[in-house]
C-alpha cells in the first residue's frame, strides 16, 4: 500500500443525504482521524500541505468538499447548521464514529454546529481564524478584500491570509508555492456556493440580536483549541478571545504579526502545538 | 559534577549594587539560561518544580530573590523599574550577556522593565499571569484573597493560583505537594518587601492616567510568549490579550479552566509549549 500525502492522495467519493461528497484521506491510520472544514470559497486544494502533511505524520487527515462545493454534488445550503448536518452525514458515511474536527474561518462555524448537533461524534475541536454565532465583524475588511480583483488571482490569498509585513508576505508566497504543488486539482467553487455561503454568514451574524446568543457555546464541552492571528482582517481577532472565554474547555493561541491564515504563516509551530493538543 | 535539579540545587550568592542576591542555578548548561522573576510575596521556594525541572531538561534555569526578598540582602524598592534595574545587576554579576526571562505576575511586570532597560541582555521573554503599566484591575479579587487567612496557610495558593473546579483544585494540591518537597527552604518574605511590592503595584497601575501608557510595549521587540489562565482573579485575563495585541512580536496562550497559576495547572503542556517557543 502506498503511503499517500496531500500532494498524491486520490480524490474519492462517498454518498450521503443524496450528495456525492468528494474527499481525500491520508496519513497515519489507526488513530482518531481529523476532518478539515474549509473556508469561504475554498476547495480540497485550498489547504496548506505543510499543515495537512504535518498533522498526517501522527494521524489520519480527511479533507472534503461540503455539499455543492467544487467537486461535490448537490446544492450548498444557506445556513451553517445545514452545512454542519451535511458534514455529519459525510463523516458517518465513511463509517466513522469518533473524529477530531478542524475548522478554518466559516469552516470553524460549521465545526461548532457539528459539535452541537452530534456531540458524541466529536472528540476534540480545533477552530482557526473563526467566529461564533453573532460574531462582532465591525472591523472586518472582508467585503472590500474579496470584492477586488488580483493579478494573479491567487494573490487574493496574500491579502486574506497574511499581513502586509515583509515576513508575513514572504510566508504567503511560500504558502502559495506549497498549495500549488499538487497537479490534479479540484475545480473552483461556483456562484451558487458563494451566494449560499454569504447568506449563511449573514444569518450567523444576525444571532447578535438574540438574547443569550452565546449560550450554545456552553454546550460544546469538547476540549477545543482556538487559534487566530494577531490581526485578522477577515474575522476580527477579538472573537477568538470571546470563544475561549465562553467555551467550557478551550485553549487559545494567538500568533504574532499574522492575519486570517495564521496557521499557514507558522505551519511547523501550529502542527507542533496542535499535535500536543490532540495528543494530550 | 552532580546534575542538580530544583530540589537539590544549592542556594548560592552573588553581590551587585551592594546587594547580596540569593540564587539557585541548575539544568542543562551550554544554552541561553532562563532567569525566573517571582510573584508577590514569592521566594526561591514558590516556583513549581514541574515547571523549573521541565525547562531545565533543555536549558539552564536560574531562580533568584530580588533585592530585600527572603534570603537576599538589601531593601526591596518600591517601583518595578528599580526592581528591574536590580535584576539586571544580578544577571550581569553572574557574567551573563544574554538570557531568556520568565516573569510570573509582578515578576512579569519586572521582566518588561528589564527588557526596556537592557534590551541587549534579553533574547526572549515569557510573561505568565501578568499585566502591564496601567493594567485594568477592575475585576481583580487580589485584595480580598490576600487579605484573608488560610488553614493551613499554604492553602492561600489554592485560591490564588487555581479555580474552584474539582480538576483545578486537585492540580493545586499536586502543585503544593511538589512545591514542598524541597527540604532546606528559603525564609518567607518580610513586611518591608510586602509593603514595597504593594507600593510598586499601585505606582504601576497609576500609569493608566498617562497618555500613551501602552507605548513602552512597542519598544519591547523580543519574541514574547504571553501565558494566562482563562479566569485569572488576581490579574484579569483580558490584560494578556492587550499585551499580545500591543507587543510587536508576541504569541498568546490562554489555558482553559485556570486561574493565576495556569502554568502550574498544566505544567507538562506549558513546558512543551514554552520549549517550542524558546527553541524556535
Amino acid at each position: 500500500m502506498t503511503e499517500h500525502i496531500h500532494e498524491t492522495a486520490p480524490t474519492q467519493y462517498v454518498e450521503a443525504n443524496g450528495i456525492r461528497f468528494a474527499y481525500r484521506r491520508f496519513g497515519k491510520a489507526g488513530s482518531v482521524p481529523i476532518v478539515f472544514n474549509q473556508h469561504f470559497q475554498g476547495t480540497l486544494d485550498h489547504w496548506d500541505p505543510a499543515v495537512t502533511n504535518g498533522l498526517a505524520r501522527t494521524r489520519e487527515v480527511i479533507l472534503f468538499n461540503n455539499a455543492g462545493v467544487a467537486s461535490s454534488s448537490g446544492e450548498t445550503p444557506s445556513t451553517f447548521q445545514e452545512m454542519g448536518a451535511n458534514a455529519i452525514a459525510f463523516i458517518r458515511a465513511l463509517g466513522l464514529s469518533e473524529v477530531d474536527i478542524l475548522g478554518f474561518s466559516i469552516g470553524g462555524m460549521i465545526s461548532q454546529e457539528i459539535a452541537v448537533q452530534a456531540p458524541e461524534l466529536v472528540r476534540k475541536l480545533i477552530l482557526v481564524g473563526t467566529g461564533l454565532r453573532g460574531a462582532d465583524m465591525s472591523t472586518s475588511q472582508s467585503s472590500s478584500i474579496f470584492g477586488r480583483t488580483y493579478e494573479p488571482a491567487e494573490h487574493l490569498w496574500l491579502k486574506v491570509h497574511f499581513t502586509p509585513s515583509e515576513a508575513s508576505q514572504a510566508a504567503g508566497l511560500a504558502f502559495l508555492e506549497r498549495k500549488l504543488r499538487r497537479q490534479d486539482r479540484d475545480p473552483l467553487v461556483g456562484q451558487q456556493t458563494i451566494d449560499a455561503q454569504l447568506a449563511a454568514i449573514g444569518e450567523y451574524l444576525a444571532y447578535r440580536e438574540v438574547d443569550g446568543y452565546l449560550d450554545y457555546l456552553k454546550t460544546i464541552r469538547q476540549p477545543t483549541l482556538v487559534v487566530q492571528g494577531s490581526n485578522d482582517v477577515i474575522i476580527p481577532t477579538y472573537n477568538s478571545f470571546v470563544l475561549q472565554q465562553t467555551l467550557p474547555n478551550a485553549q487559545l493561541i494567538l500568533y504574532p504579526d499574522s492575519n486570517h491564515g495564521s496557521f499557514y504563516q507558522y505551519p511547523e509551530l501550529f502542527v507542533a502545538e496542535a499535535t500536543l493538543f490532540l495528543g494530550s
